[in-house]
C-alpha cells in the first residue's frame, strides 16, 4: 500500500483459481483466432469473411469479458467498494457492445448471403442471453450505481442480481456451444466424423469454454472466498439502514 | 403428522417455485416424445429407431431425474436425514442407470449404421457430463452413504460435492441442447430455417431445458430455502465432531 504497509492477503488457493481462470481465458480467445485464421480466412468487416467477426465477438465480450467482470469482487477484494463497483460495471458494458458488433456482423452477413435470421435453437439461446443480460446490466446500474435506491431494495436485489449473473454467464456458453456446433455442421458436415483437424480445435475450444465457466463459477460460489466487508462499508451500511428504516418506518419497501 | 399436529409449513415461494419445476419437467417430457412421436418415427430397441431411445432416455434420465434428485433436500425439509439422503442417491441411480441405457442406444444404433462415435462437440460434452456424474455418485455415497468418512471429511467435501452436482447438472442441459441442434441440422437442415413445425418444436424444447434447469438451480442455490438442520441432527452432528475430533487430536485430517 501507499503507507508502506503490506497490502492484506488474498486466501491461500484463491490467486491460483483466478490465475488458471485467466490462462483458460486467453487460451480460449487463441484458439477461437486459430480456428478463424488458420481454417475459416479470418476476419474482416466488409467481405464474406463479416460472418467471422461474430464467433470472435461473442467469445470476447459474452465469455472472457462477462466472466472478468464478474471476478472483479472476488479479485480486488481489499480496494474501495466503489471502485469495484465501476469497474465491475465497465467490463459488462464493455462486454455487451463487443457482443452488440458481434450480432450485428452475423445479422448483416445474413442479410449478404440471403440466409434467414433467428431460426434455430443457437439463435434463440443467444439472443435470450444477450437481452436478459443487456437488462440485467441496466437493472444492476439502477439499483447500484444511482444513489437512489434504498438500502433494504439493494439487499433483497443483490442475491438476485448475482444468481441471474452466473446463470447469464452459463447460458452465454451454453450458445457458444450451440454456435460452434452449427459452424461444424454447416461447414465440415462430411468430414467432421472423421476427426479432421478443425473439427478437433472446435470442440477443444468447446471444452475450454466449459472449462472456463466452472473455473469462474468455482472462484465466485465458493463460501470462504466472499469479499470482506470493509470497516468504513459496514459503518456506511448501517447509517444507510438506519436512514432507510427511519424513513419508511413499516420496515418491506 | 402421525400425532395430529400440522406439519411445519415450507417457507412462502417455495411450493410455487417446485410445482412450476415438475410442471416444465413433465411438459419437456412430453415435448421429446411429441417430437419422436410425430416427427421422427416413434421410439424402439430393435430397429431402424433405436437411436430414438438416446434422446429420450438422456432427457429423462440427465434432465428430469438429475434434476429431482437435487430437489429432494428442498422438498423433504421435515422428514429424517436418512430418508432424504437415501432417496436422493436412489434417484441419481435411476437417472445413471436410464441414462446408460441411453447411450448403449447410440452406440449400438451407429454401429448398425457404420457412423464413426465420439467426434462431435456434443459427444464430448455429454460423455464427459454422464462420467463426473458416475464419479460424483459414487464420492457421494462413499462419503455420505458409509458410516466410515468422520465429520470433518464430510463437512470438507459437502460444498465441493454442491458445486459439482449444480456444475453437472447445467452441462447435462447443455450437452442435451448440443444433441437438439445435431439432430434438427442431420435431419431437417434445409427446412431448419423456414421456420418449420420440427424445428419450433425441437427449438421449444431447448427452451424448456433451459427454463427447468433456471427454476431447480434457483431453489437450490436461494439462501432462505435452504433445508434447516432437524433437532436431533444437530445433536449427532456434534457428538460426531467431538468423536472426530477426540480421534485425531491435529484437527485437520
Amino acid at each position: 500500500g501507499m503507507d508502506g504497509a503490506a497490502p492484506p492477503a488474498s486466501p491461500a488457493g484463491l490467486s491460483a483459481y483466478v490465475a488458471v481462470s485467466q490462462l483458460l481465458g486467453l487460451t480460449l480467445l487463441a484458439t477461437t483466432g486459430a480456428w478463424l485464421g488458420r481454417y475459416r480466412g479470418g476476419v474482416a468487416w466488409h467481405s464474406p469473411l463479416q460472418f467471422n467477426v461474430h464467433p470472435l465477438c461473442m467469445v470476447l465480450g459474452m465469455v472472457f469479458l462477462q466472466g472478468d467482470a464478474l471476478l472483479v469482487y472476488r479479485v480486488f477484494r481489499h480496494e474501495a467498494k466503489r471502485s469495484t463497483k465501476a469497474l465491475h460495471a465497465l467490463l459488462h458494458g464493455l462486454a455487451l457492445l463487443i457482443a452488440l458488433i458481434g450480432i450485428v456482423a452475423v445479422f448483416e452477413s445474413h442479410r449478404t448471403k440471403s440466409i434467414p435470421d433467428m431460426y434455430s435453437l443457437h439463435s434463440w439461446c443467444g439472443m435470450a442471453a444477450f437481452v436478459l443480460y443487456l437488462l440485467q446490466w441496466l437493472l444492476g446500474c439502477g439499483f447500484f450505481l444511482l444513489p437512489r435506491a434504498s438500502f433494504s431494495l439493494r439487499s433483497r436485489y443483490k442475491p438476485h442480481h448475482v444468481f441471474f449473473g452466473i446463470a447469464l454467464f452459463a447460458l452465454s456458453i451454453a450458445a457458444c456451444l450451440l454456435g460452434i456446433t452449427e459452424m461444424l455442421l454447416f461447414n465440415i458436415k462430411d468430414s467432421y466424423s472423421r476427426f479432421v483437424p478443425e473439427g478437433v480445435l472446435a470442440n477443444t475450444l468447446g471444452v475450454l469454454l466449459v472449462a472456463f465457466g466452472l473455473v469462474v463459477a468455482y472462484v465466485l460460489t465458493r463460501d470462504d472466498w466472499r469479499r470482506p466487508p470493509l470497516a468504513e462499508e459496514m459503518a456506511l451500511s448501517m447509517d444507510f439502514k438506519t436512514l432507510t428504516e427511519a424513513e419508511s418506518p413499516g420496515g418491506g419497501s
